[in-house]
């Protein structure tokens, strides 16, 4: 039986719950993989942390320094998240000759270049299946499985945090701040949620997903991002009328003519498989030439399901002798060659409160005609009994433009002194 | 570049699918992949199918000894379906020293242990990715992904013909012969239906599921197997009613107590991210104890999708230089220290046609819960004004055993004179 030894830094959520899937599975690997795998070293500032998950005093190591020199480990776990110091303690441990296991999204994402680079020339391994929608295959499949298809697109709903608030926004009718609340008391969402809500958490995944699907750098820089914060629960309403569930999406698009990368929130037919992943679950659904469409489905964070990859990870790189690098030259930006779409089509719903008096609808659509964006379907309604003197209109637009639309929210707010665009959100198909 | 050389043994609908997704990709694949992938052979009695997909004349192979001493050939892909010849030149293929890929699921499912200790006796490989699910990504999930979790349960929509046609009954309210018809005319069900409609297929693809996900070999006999040829409209209709959509289901459950594997129809809730795979489309829910439910979907069957799995098992078989087997004992039968529990656990729905006279429905009642079944929810309706003296009495169980159940039934159709149970579906829950 091989004998594998790793050391996990850092025993947060995903570094606890690692060693005690590894520490409650060691037989069970041993029957099934025919790998003995020991936790040899933690590398944690809070020893009281590793005490209470059960870790012998004797494991804890004082620094990273002792860990490379430990010739019982075999691969370093990295999971302590951000740049610093996660970036040097990886570095050096693939400088001493040990693969890598990281669920490191931001790390990876910066500085997919330099790492992959360093264990190519340590002739080790680098697996990072952890840093992308937690428990769910996607890394390893589009590697090791759609690896024959040309990956059209791909678009995921891949923030747990966003994924919460927007179900509870839709089932519960509540505000984002309410709903924000909520997911913060159960600790879906951090004290301070920027990362998740603006997008940031979902780009970066984005960033390394379309660079596999794509076979070129697709940098974080490069990814239009928009977050939840502005969404309103009365266009969540709207849209559920129309058909529609509002979701964050990232998508990603290799067309002929370009790359679309992109993080914001957008309407989704009610029918469309993703439509339905609620609550804190992920999914990505990717369009290969061949296979067509796939989806795959799960937890995308969570002590377990993320540690669930990592140790995926861990057993991969134990039982693959050659390590395999990215498949197309990565880069610390994109290449030239590479051509991004930042006049991108959709179909768009545009909701105005309009003054309630002839004329206002024609003024409205003259304009979007004039900015040639055709008209799919429109929701007029009366001004409401209460007073409110403006009356809510909705359009959903045929495919058209960004720029075009962008031309004529700005044409509406100068030219109709009674009309107001108060919300436009994009509609994927 | 490494240079990869394959034949196709099997011209039909997916091994045309694969030819042309090999050719059309070749400079696709030398960039991605660093792999100049050739077909070197094919074999096909039918000439002018290979003249037809344009292939060259002296590819042609005239027997499989003329592939295997071939030096340019480095892997084999069979996709002929069905055991004979396909088990005799598979077996020759790996004798000589080449690598196999092969889609065939009933070939697989029944000599796993064969072909296996051939390839390992050889120092090949053998990829049957292809095998089950078309284009979904479940084996290499399952071994390189998953493989960290003790997986309970596994529950799939596995066979596009059966699928398409409950959707087509469930959607347009027809009858099975209605349907199947429809999906012969498109080409979904094969002239005679059998290995579909009777569930061969689906058990074929559990066997080799549940094998690789419980770690133990479960052979196709040891599933509980019914097909969806009994299904009359109005059950579905009924479902429909109670929030449920009729699949044909494919489930494997590791307990303690044993193993449970069986397709058969069932009701599944209608949230349930398996009620909205739809039409051909295919879906793989599993659960493992640190994953917790991972959804895979796609296309299972079909040239291309199932070309694409034929392919990424090519393109890992030529990347990855150490072949793996079953990390389980791979023998003919399941070893004796495998329990398979036949009288599972579910929940019941039970439609009856009664009489509609006082007292029926008391009768009905009593003998449920004598046999220890309790009752969920009741649909009793009158009898209709057309002059059809007998009323519909649908019951739905709390969760009960399968014995209790057949039990039940024969007690109904005994002591209840005016009462027959028309028919009984799993639900799942």
């Amino acid at each position: 039986m091989k004998k594998v030894g790793v050391a996990i830094l850092g025993l947060g959520v995903v570094g606890g719950g690692t060693y005690t899937i590894l520490t409650t599975h060691r037989e069970f690997y041993q029957q099934t993989q025919d790998l003995d795998i020991s936790v040899e070293n933690v590398l944690e500032l809070r020893r009281e942390r590793a005490v209470e998950l059960g870790i012998d005093e004797s494991k804890i190591a004082s620094n990273i320094e002792e860990i490379c020199s430990n010739p019982d480990v075999d691969i370093v776990i990295e999971v302590m998240g951000g740049v610093e110091p996660a970036k040097t303690f990886v570095l050096k441990a693939l400088g001493a000759g040990k693969s890598v296991v990281t669920s490191n999204k931001e790390l990876f994402c910066k500085y997919s270049h330099e790492l992959e680079n360093a264990a190519k020339h340590n002739h080790v391994g680098l697996f990072y299946e952890a840093s992308c929608v937690g428990g769910v295959p996607v890394i390893r499949s589009l590697l090791d499985n759609l690896q024959g298809n040309e990956i059209t697109s791909l678009v995921g709903i891949i923030n747990g945090t966003t994924n919460y608030i927007l179900t509870k926004m839709t089932n519960d009718g509540v505000t984002y701040a309410e709903a924000l609340k909520e997911a913060q008391r159960l600790g879906y969402a951090e004290a301070n949620p920027t990362a998740d809500v603006d997008g940031y958490d979902a780009a970066y995944k984005l960033s390394i997903l379309s660079s596999i699907s794509f076979h070129k750098k697709i940098p974080f820089s490069c990814i239009h991002r928009e977050g939840i914060t502005g969404i309103s629960p009365i266009d969540i309403q709207y849209g559920k009328r129309l058909g529609y569930v509002l979701k964050l999406l990232a998508i990603g698009k290799n067309t002929p003519k370009g790359v679309e990368v992109r993080v914001h929130p957008a309407f989704i037919r009610k029918n469309h498989p993703l439509a339905s992943v609620s609550d804190s679950y992920n999914a990505v659904y990717i369009t290969g030439d061949s296979v067509g469409d796939v989806m795959l489905y799960g937890r995308g964070a969570g002590a377990e399901p993320t540690g669930s990859a990592i140790v995926g990870d861990v057993i991969y790189c134990a039982t693959h002798t050659r390590y395999r690098y990215s498949t197309f030259e990565n880069t610390e930006n994109a290449k030239p060659s590479t051509k991004f779409i930042s006049n991108f089509g959709s179909v768009y719903y545009i909701r105005m409160n309009a003054e309630d008096k002839t004329g206002e609808l024609a003024k409205v659509t003259a304009i979007l005609s004039k900015c040639g964006i055709s008209v799919a379907q429109v929701i007029q309604e009366e001004s409401d009994a209460s007073g409110n003197f403006k009356a809510p209109l909705v359009v959903i637009t045929h495919m058209t433009r960004e720029e075009a639309v962008n031309k004529a929210i700005s044409a509406i707010n100068e030219n109709c002194d009674s009309t107001v665009v108060e919300s436009v959100i994009r509609v994927v198909s």
